[in-house]
């Protein structure tokens, strides 16, 4: 797998990657335990501050991690991870250490404890903003506070998962700039 | 526009066309008043009841209907439709009606009062479930209680919105279900 170059990215900007709904490998640590896993159920829910809504089962491994640390990375993978994203999704931290078993490499974040994981073109860190939802319905408001995204490619190829072991992966891209006249 | 023959749909497998993020065009009703937003801050947050939350921003003039009718239906457009969503977001419903501006039409829903349009390929009829975050995030936990969904095309390129008037195109899909071990 390709290791990124990746530059500091504008936090209220966040949205560009986020919105499109890509698959997503979250990555968490809490006292000296780390875990990976792959994430749909995504939203962003404010500019700025730049926050974005997760819903973590509380079945993950990761959701105790992220509970009790108040922190996470949400990482980005490029299409060609497929199998990487896949075989994640479909284990347990607790059994296993996935950076090991899937090849990953984890990188120190610069604001969460949680590891950046290099092989991602994005990696946002994140924040617990607001954990209100969290008890009734798993859901986490974080902030991010951290956002490293490669310049190139452009467009990465991204994974959007539909169940039951199907993706779509991200096509062309079009502009239609020329209809906005709000800032949308 | 093609209008689009749509048959019931599983209210537990509507993450089928939700997860991967595309941008839905929301109607909604209250009081003899209707409107259509374009949307893209959503995620699924439950299967059963099927959950879907919604960030919708309270500057919107379908902010007020959907708040106080607690309805509206999620219409998924086609990638042909770049044009009719971007001019759905840039435009307010307190001047115009948007069905008759945009050449959209309007097809009564089952169980809520806001129509479906009869120009996407899939409708969910949603109401609300949980307004718990609507007064702080403008967040709002609808339940999907019925779901109108075209058999043909099997997959319909949709649209990802990435900010500044830019889209990204739903491409290819791929199976990694031999790599699944769980019912993710």
């Amino acid at each position: 797998m390709k290791h990124f170059s990746r530059s500091d990215f504008p936090l209220s900007e966040v949205r560009h990657y986020l919105e499109p709904g890509p698959v997503s490998l979250i990555s968490s640590a809490c006292d000296g335990d780390t875990n990976i896993m792959t994430h749909g159920w995504q939203t962003v829910m404010e500019f700025s501050p730049s926050l974005v809504g997760c819903m973590i089962s509380a079945g993950n491994y990761s959701f105790d991690l992220i509970r009790r640390s108040g922190e996470c990375v949400i990482n980005l993978p490029t299409a060609d991870m497929a199998d990487v994203v896949s075989n994640v999704g479909n284990s347990s931290g607790e059994n296993i250490d996935k950076f090991t078993e899937f090849g990953l490499t984890a990188v120190t974040a610069d604001k969460v404890s949680a590891p950046l994981i290099d092989e991602c073109f994005a990696c946002f860190e994140c924040v617990l903003f607001d954990d209100v939802l969290v008890d009734s319905y798993n859901f986490f408001i974080f902030e991010v506070v951290k956002a490293h995204v490669a310049r190139r490619p452009k467009n990465p190829e991204t994974l959007h998962y539909q169940g039951d072991g199907q993706f779509m992966i991200s096509g062309r891209h079009i502009s239609r700039k020329r209809l906005f006249t709000k800032v949308l």
